[in-house]
């Protein structure tokens, strides 16, 4: 049932056992710590949650998030309150995204769970300052929600890169875990009841385009507008 | 570009002023306040965002959840170590949800956004102890994700129900934010540049259902197997 994740993941392909505080303790089977996993499940996701505490009590935040080799920026506009609050230096953090595949129809309601990957990210967030660097952060966020757009539209100017705020975390302690397939009760005694058991598979799908009402004249839809996840 | 949320719902269709602590500031005409917008996201979501901080390091864990009246139940596994390293009393805790409505295709990377909806509630999370109130919390997680389905299954035993940790939430701290509609750049200086703007909604939809391999012969897929918003 979506239990907690965890562990740590070595980027650059490397190893490292995990370290105590996100080792895995349920569904340990279904944890992976390698980068590639990781990686991939955070490029598909369109949201992540961040995590953070203020004077004792956590937030969890929705936001834009996209990945550059071994770090991940996020969309930082309302936690960067509580970091400017604690002085600019970084904030701990827990940065998690989860996709959900699937629902996984089981004999009992104990065994009933949801198919999913998830990654959960442990670190300091830290403001990004420099212009260059919140740059290509913009487009790396453009480019995971809507690949291709950054080359098509206005890009941002000085001002509007100074209006954001960015943070950083490194990939360094993460964790993936993996639920797949169908029920766990297909050879129990539950085997035997006579209600349909199985899974079904679920996934974001994009219905038609609107136009902004503002669109001049002939400018078409285009081909690749759809990063290649949602198209049909 | 997904930024902050928050605020007070206060439950029961009354009002109340919102807490400072979780006022929207940003993107404040997105926020909501009133009990049935929060309500109606959750229930519509299969998956919520659990936050708490354990010695100063927070962690957001994915998990079901389902309301029930103005409490909000979570399935707690891994929280549940947490709340025992603290004696068992309340955890400071932030559940959100989110659900991702749309991509917004603006004439600028600045005005670039999603359209979603999303709840942020504070409170302390409780582990629910009584069995009553425990298998209450169990058929709302499966009427929740697989709505008929606790009629038809196995339901939970007693030690099941006892090796289930469950958390409880209220809703009396919350807030929603909804974005919807198209990129607000239509009446800007960006207007006359050559590209498409617009929105493209996107939604969570099922695939065919996958029998288990277990799955006697003569077992149909019942029409109602899924919730009403992933049928076609």
């Amino acid at each position: 049932m979506l239990p907690g994740v965890s562990s740590t993941v070595a980027p650059h392909r490397t190893t490292a056992a995990p370290s105590e505080r996100v080792r895995v303790r349920r569904a340990h089977k279904k944890a992976a710590y390698d980068f590639d996993t990781v990686a991939a499940i955070l490029d598909e996701a369109l949201v992540a949650h961040l995590g953070f505490a203020h004077e004792g009590q956590p937030f969890v935040i929705p936001t834009l998030h996209a990945r550059i080799g071994d770090r991940v920026f996020v969309h930082g506009s309302s936690a960067s309150r509580t970091l400017r609050a604690l002085g600019g230096g970084g904030l701990p953090a827990c940065l998690t995204v989860t996709l959900v595949d699937g629902l996984v129809y089981a004999r009992s309601i104990f065994e009933m769970s949801t198919n999913y990957r998830s990654v959960v990210i442990l670190g300091d967030a830290t403001p990004v300052t420099e212009h260059d660097e919140k740059l290509e952060a913009l487009r790396a966020f453009s480019e995971q929600v809507m690949p291709g757009r950054w080359d098509a539209v206005r890009r941002p100017t000085r001002n509007e890169v100074k209006a954001t705020a960015i943070l950083s975390l490194p990939l360094g302690e993460a964790s993936a875990k993996v639920s797949s397939g169908g029920p766990d009760d297909g050879q129990s005694e539950d085997a035997a009841l006579p209600v349909w058991a199985g899974h079904v598979p679920v996934r974001m799908v994009a219905g038609d385009p609107v136009p902004c009402p503002h669109l001049p004249a002939g400018i078409p839809v285009p081909d690749d507008l759809l990063r290649p996840q949602l198209r049909a």
